[in-house]
């Protein structure tokens, strides 16, 4: 899979290139992500991509120009599928999500910053609009990074331990239960002795217990839609 | 305010600290975020922090003791008003959590790696679990940037212009409107006269029914939860 990322802030994305599960899954070939300088891309002479919105107020906007520019000159080298734009008014990313783009080869995303991008982008060249959640972040870079991780780490291959994967929260419409690790006693804190009885059947029925009582405490109104 | 994040991957929150407006909120002497080391806490002598999950099954568990080590060293230092542990089954982050946080003066936030932590944490250390949405990642440290984000740019002082803050998205319960920048034509495309027209009395009326109607679609849940 490729995902390009374009983004006035290119330095904020490096330690998540470099650091994660994404340098893993580069190193296995998997995956390839490319990070792209959007003011590499700019038309004028001080390499301007952002400017004052129409119609006043405070806050820079993104230029339609740059972007498209660096869009077409990406769009030479391959078949994207979506061309994604981080938004908080976006659709709501969920593990659904991240399933289906998983199973994509190219995407495009495109951080956006201050007051956002241009209009006409979403209007003629966005594909598709993603949130991480609703709340108001300072740029694009950390949702771009939030999705990239998502999708990346259900690429076949790229987890070391792909049951691992399978029994995470919400990716069977269910939050995970509870887990315990050594010692069992810590200042009187106990482990639950079903979890040490052995008998894996019990332990099983347990887990599923607890998953379902959390998510029916944690998220009421979800469990299938998850 | 202060912020101190425990993670198991503090070069993955590297680029974040110093290159964004976590970088000038610390040189502004707004804030101080500090980065700890879970491993700098272990109790063993390979600097182990994490174990198999009681019952078995995939996935490592991030041990009980060096994250009480690690909170307890933290705790000599200042009085912290939450403990707030990154997890997908956490409260969901939501523009007023961040709002209620962001008056806060002193904070830890705990990352969560692999199948998560020790459930006896969370009963009896952890003060606030957090979630900034419904999709699982490979671990807390991009949640962690992203709250620390939602909460930094909120304190006064950080950014440049504080009324653009002000007319975010979500922050009036409204999802922000269209925005527009030069040229006015751009093959074609052309940008609402509205916002060409200098009066600044029918601008900000045309704003607010845009975004009325954007919140209407693309968050019909919502408008005064957010």
């Amino acid at each position: 899979m490729r995902i390009d990322i374009i983004t006035v802030l290119p330095e904020l994305l490096e330690s998540f290139l470099n650091h994660s599960i994404v340098q893993r899954a580069q190193d296995k070939g998997l995956v390839t992500l490319n990070i792209h300088n959007l003011r590499d891309y700019s038309v004028t002479r001080h390499r301007t991509v952002d400017d004052y919105a129409y119609g006043g107020g405070a806050g820079m906007v993104l230029m339609i120009e740059p972007i498209v520019n660096c869009l077409e000159q990406l769009k030479e080298t391959c078949e994207y599928q979506e061309v994604i734009y981080m938004s908080p008014d976006g659709d709501p990313l969920q593990q659904s999500t991240a399933n289906e783009l998983s199973l994509l080869t190219n995407i495009i995303i495109l951080c956006g910053h201050y007051k956002g991008i241009d209009e006409r982008l979403r209007q003629h060249f966005i594909t598709r609009e993603v949130s991480i959640g609703d709340y108001v972040l300072s740029g694009g870079e950390l949702p771009a990074a939030v999705l990239s991780d998502a999708i990346i780490r259900l690429i076949p291959g790229v987890l070391s331990d792909e049951s691992s994967a399978l029994s995470d929260s919400f990716q069977d419409g269910l939050v995970a239960p509870p887990v315990y690790t050594r010692p069992a006693d810590f200042r009187g804190m106990t482990v639950p002795s079903i979890l040490l009885s052995g008998h894996q059947d019990q332990i099983e029925k347990w887990r599923f217990e607890q998953s379902l009582k959390r998510t029916k405490e944690r998220r009421p109104e979800s469990g299938s839609q998850m």
